[in-house]
């Protein structure tokens, strides 16, 4: 039996019952074998605790501690980044007129179905080490840059690999309805047939991912082709999730609580009668405020759908083009400072309400017993540090499973 | 003699002539004991080198290479962080609320006036190579927590101190003019004659600082009490700096033009005419968007500033109240993602226009001829990465005077 003792730590870290964020000025977590056995205020960890069964101990010096960061909404397996298009859409050239000059998600088809397996894994597992080095220890990516069943199976796979050979725990979701691709620009109906009679029967019988998300929105996949391709996942045994309402407001809201989806996305143009459908329903709202800061958009009205009930995730939407940021910290950030939401909230949208929204609650996402030891230590006293010191990662130390898994070391070489 | 050799470097820096900025695909600078000799595309750097003369070459494989950022307005130095404040503000409690508890500017100057010169020195210099790390190779520091004669002095001279402990070139501004403090609260003209009779020539014969800075704003110093100060350090051979029309138009910006101050800050409530003056009389308009960030507050009005001719600089105002960042990089993302200035604009601000804001063009502010080597080697094509990759620092080397400062080791360890 392998204990380790972490004490000397401000504790702050949302709890699976009571809606709330508990904290411990001087507080300590007791990890077995990577997972926690005990956390609270140091004296309860310590007590009847014998010094022989501990074989580590790190005292924090009184930082904060919160849970590691969940990120359940990523598009971070990509081969190529688009910098250029980026600062054309800076100079004022539209999505729309990327999209008809070749650039948008197609020109990441195109470059991801010409790459070697290597590249994108590179790509890939650089993505999610500068989110762990954020202190992002569970990631969601989705697929969706392939777009033909072949390219679809290789991007789960190289999904899965990526998860085998980093510390971070990988979610994969199968996302096949990402863009109509270009062979079928015309035939829209035709990719749905493929989607459904194809590509959803292959990747399950051979990845057999936990989720489908589906670009729900004017001038992608619709609200019909949306449900048909969603139940036919449900019925490979996956469960749902939509982009709804990003940009106009469809109805994709509604969709997902009428389809029972574990979570709607983005939800920047939805109704407020769709939100409380979602609300009563229990479909979790995961709110992508970097994509909101890289568009020039208004953020997503997070405070009604609080108001209204909704549980509320945060997420990166790392991707190369509408938001390429892999950090949670600069996401908690926005949230707080542009979308009104308190300390709190977004703490818990980062961690408990993330973990949720990838059903995977059960093992991260709060620093509670039997859960996975997976925290991050933070260069301040409170988790408000992370918005403000802004600009600036507020990450000193990143646990994994009770393992330090990225560590700013001098970080710096400083010349004299 | 000894020479080094950068090259593979996609350089953007603007130039002192014409107000563009220039870019080279494949360039190359080449420094002599620690300045620029040569720079331009590679071929030309190249011609008639010879080999022998050059003891260091460093190739950076196309990275983009932009000038050492010049952060023109800082109050780094200080003793204590103010997280807790913070905290109370995003709960909703006013900056006025704050101030009436004992919080704000105040607050500072009480922790630097109880604490040890080490422990001032130890966080200006931390503040400093936080900032040198991302890519800050000269910065402007401000006094301004002591407010009497004795603690302004001290100030003073820890800032140059630090200034010689770390690799960056840190030019000291007089800002004695900060706030009224607790013991003249009754008495603000007593203060000002204070300020004006003592305080002034002392800083200048034991300091010689070569700015003074005045806090003009509504319920701070008076347009006529502002005018007097600067009037009095001009007198001392000081140059003038205005924190002018931040919350209320008090005609700071008037003043600034009025008193031929090298530059105005802040500037969000500042009317066009008195715009247009500043731009008449060659004042520099000094942004600070952190801070808008930071206080949740509209951002200044780059665009007319710009399209009246003013000059542009960008600095993170670091500060422990109203803008805790370092970060050149997330200022250049905000003005660029939220007060609609070009990629090219924004670097300019952040470089060379910076650098005439504290009349230090002569030796930074771009990679030209005669100037130190201060550049950053950037994780992307462009200076676009800074706002593209939103959120995690772009900058993999800093050089200061042609030697390497700052460099991200393997940044992260990570562990199996």
């Amino acid at each position: 039996m392998t204990m380790k003792l972490f004490r000397g730590a401000r504790i702050y870290t949302p709890l699976a019952t009571g809606n709330r964020v508990m904290s411990w000025e001087k507080g300590a977590i007791l990890a077995r074998n990577g997972f926690i056995e005990k956390v609270g205020p140091e004296e309860e960890v310590l007590r009847d605790l014998e010094p022989a069964m501990v074989e580590q101990e790190v005292n924090f010096g009184g930082r904060c501690v919160v849970p590691g960061f969940v990120d359940p909404h990523t598009h971070m397996c990509f081969s190529e980044l688009r910098e250029q298009e980026f600062a054309l859409r800076l100079s004022g050239v539209s999505y729309m007129e990327i999209l008809a000059s070749g650039g948008g998600i197609l020109s990441s088809v195109r470059s991801l179905r010409a790459a070697s397996d290597e590249k994108i894994l590179e790509r890939t597992k650089k993505n999610a080490l500068t989110a762990l080095s954020h202190g992002t220890t569970t990631v969601e990516i989705k697929s969706g840059y392939g777009l033909d069943t072949a390219s679809e199976t290789r991007m789960l796979r190289l999904i899965e690999r990526a998860g085998r050979e980093i510390p971070t725990t990988v979610i994969p979701t199968f996302m096949g309805a990402h863009a109509i691709p270009s062979e079928f620009s015309g035939d829209p109906e035709g990719y749905v047939d493929l989607l459904v009679r194809e590509m959803i029967p292959a990747v399950s019988a051979e990845c057999d991912p936990p989720f489908c998300d589906v670009f729900c929105e004017e001038g992608v996949f619709t609200v019909p082709q949306s449900r048909r391709i969603l139940e036919a996942a449900r019925k490979h045994g996956m469960k749902l999730k939509i982009h709804a309402d990003e940009v106009v407001d469809t109805g994709g809201a509604a969709l997902a609580a009428e389809l029972g989806a574990v979570s709607a996305e983005h939800l920047l143009a939805a109704r407020g009668e769709n939100l409380a459908k979602m609300a009563s329903e229990g479909v979790i709202a995961v709110l992508l405020p970097a994509t909101a800061f890289s568009l020039r958009k208004p953020y997503a009205d997070a405070r009604k759908m609080l108001e209204l009930g909704l549980t509320v995730a945060l997420a990166t939407d790392c991707n190369p083009g509408s938001s390429f940021t892999q950090s949670m910290p600069f996401v908690f950030s926005l949230a707080v400072m542009n979308m009104g939401m308190t300390v709190e909230e977004a703490l818990a949208g980062c961690t408990l309400n993330a973990a949720k929204a990838i059903e995977s609650d059960h093992f991260c996402g709060s620093l509670e017993k039997n859960k996975m030891a997976d925290f991050v230590v933070l260069d301040g006293e409170t988790p408000a540090i992370m918005a403000y010191n802004s600009g600036v990662s507020p990450v000193l130390s990143v646990y994994k499973r009770g393992e330090c898994a990225a560590q700013r070391l001098d970080d710096w070489r400083f010349c004299r």
